[in-house]
């Protein structure tokens, strides 16, 4: 029997933001692997096992992944949004370099999915439609001072910013740190958007000037994105609002 | 009768990356716009009025869009990828800010896509795994000057970037100019991923070092993808490589 691992990408949380091709994959597959709460969202045969984990054990979890992929089972290592962002992709690979020679000869293969950034961004408008960055701002695995320089760096060269992990139970001080150096940088009016649970029935997005910006709008569900300078907002009849960031720019100052 | 205007992402080329969500609203349009090879890619039923348009037309064929759905027509916009990232979405709100007020009122919605620059990520294992810059290195709506602050202040904070549209007919020396830039400050190992047309029939990734990479490995349908110093490469026995970033990384120099 031959194995496979393919780590695939759930989107954002809504079943219509799954492509064919992950579908296929998860109904091929003899066992599912990941945090808790995307195995037990995947709709699969009653033969599958579900191997669910924490969410703080991404290497250990890859490991066993690519253990039962070399016993011959067809293992899908399920992830949210795009499994390459900030999410169980990377954490394999690290996992295949450190781990048993012939991990690494194994059929392993990455199906992209919809992340959350664009996601949340399809949902207020078109706010990344220009040069962006992606942080993770936690610093669980980097120190704050990179995150901080490359914060920086991408205000300065305004980029428009979206953060991952904007704030956990154990971070709770870096976000409002971050819109502190951002507004050392940027004007006050510049929009920050809150997306929470895209897609999901908990669904919230908020939009607030930089100058105003809270951390407590934020939890783990939420990516936080940060206008460049040339952002802009249309506001619509009913309230609601688009934002977008148009595709021309000028010289930076 | 009510008009509506969506925005979808067809993704990067093969039918099973199209998600459910998009599928769903090709099939209840009354008429199509956008680029003419993405307009023709689409399978839709024989009713639907196609309005196929040259690629250098976005504020034209977005008002055009804007205009059916005033009329009431169930207008989808077609772009590859996702539709926020460089593609029709910001055209699109462009043309509702400059256009008739009444169209901020239309309904107006956005859909995400499985992105370019994720979809070839996938391809070649996790080299967006941390810390991200997606530049357009076009400098058709913005000065050149701008692309080069951008391109500095993204590799000297450390981030993996991603450049689109990096070449065409008409923009000839902007790539090679931004790998000069590049090798100022990164080492030559540093890998680059050349990934063109991912999941179409003419797929092509080819990984170089930095010190190597040729502009004529790339054209119009290329997403070229500059590791950070900390992307690492693993080698398969047949010959195939992953390409990936770690998520962790120390304090930046």
């Amino acid at each position: 029997m031959s194995g496979s691992l393919i780590v695939v990408g759930l989107g954002p949380g809504a079943p219509e933001l799954i492509t064919p091709e992950v579908t296929a994959a998860l109904a091929a597959a003899t066992d599912l692997v990941g945090y808790a709460p995307y195995v037990a969202r995947v709709d699969a045969g009653r033969d599958v096992r579900r191997h669910a984990s924490d969410n703080r054990e991404e290497i250990d979890r890859a490991a066993f992944a690519l253990k039962l992929a070399a016993e011959g089972r067809r293992v899908v290592i399920v992830s949210s949004g795009d499994p390459g962002v900030f999410a169980m992709a990377a954490a394999l690979f690290e996992a295949v370099e450190a781990g048993e020679p012939a991990w690494r000869d194994l059929d392993i293969r990455v199906l992209p999915g919809v992340s959350a950034m664009f996601a949340a961004a399809a949902r207020i408008g078109a706010p990344l439609g220009h040069d962006f960055c992606a942080i993770n701002l936690s610093d669980n695995l980097k120190p704050w001072e990179t995150v901080e320089k490359r914060l920086r760096a991408a205000a300065e060269a305004d980029f428009v910013i979206a953060l991952y992990n904007p704030i956990s139970k154990a971070r709770q001080w870096q976000l409002e740190a971050a819109f502190k150096l951002l507004r050392s940088i940027h004007p006050a009016s510049v929009p920050v958007i809150f997306a929470t649970a895209v897609s999901a029935p908990q669904e919230q997005i908020d939009v607030v000037p930089l100058g105003e910006a809270q951390p407590d709008r934020a939890n783990m569900r939420t990516v936080v994105m940060i206008g460049s300078s040339q952002t802009r907002i249309i506001e619509r009849r009913d309230g609601a609002r688009f934002v977008y960031t148009p595709r021309s720019v000028g010289v930076l100052s």
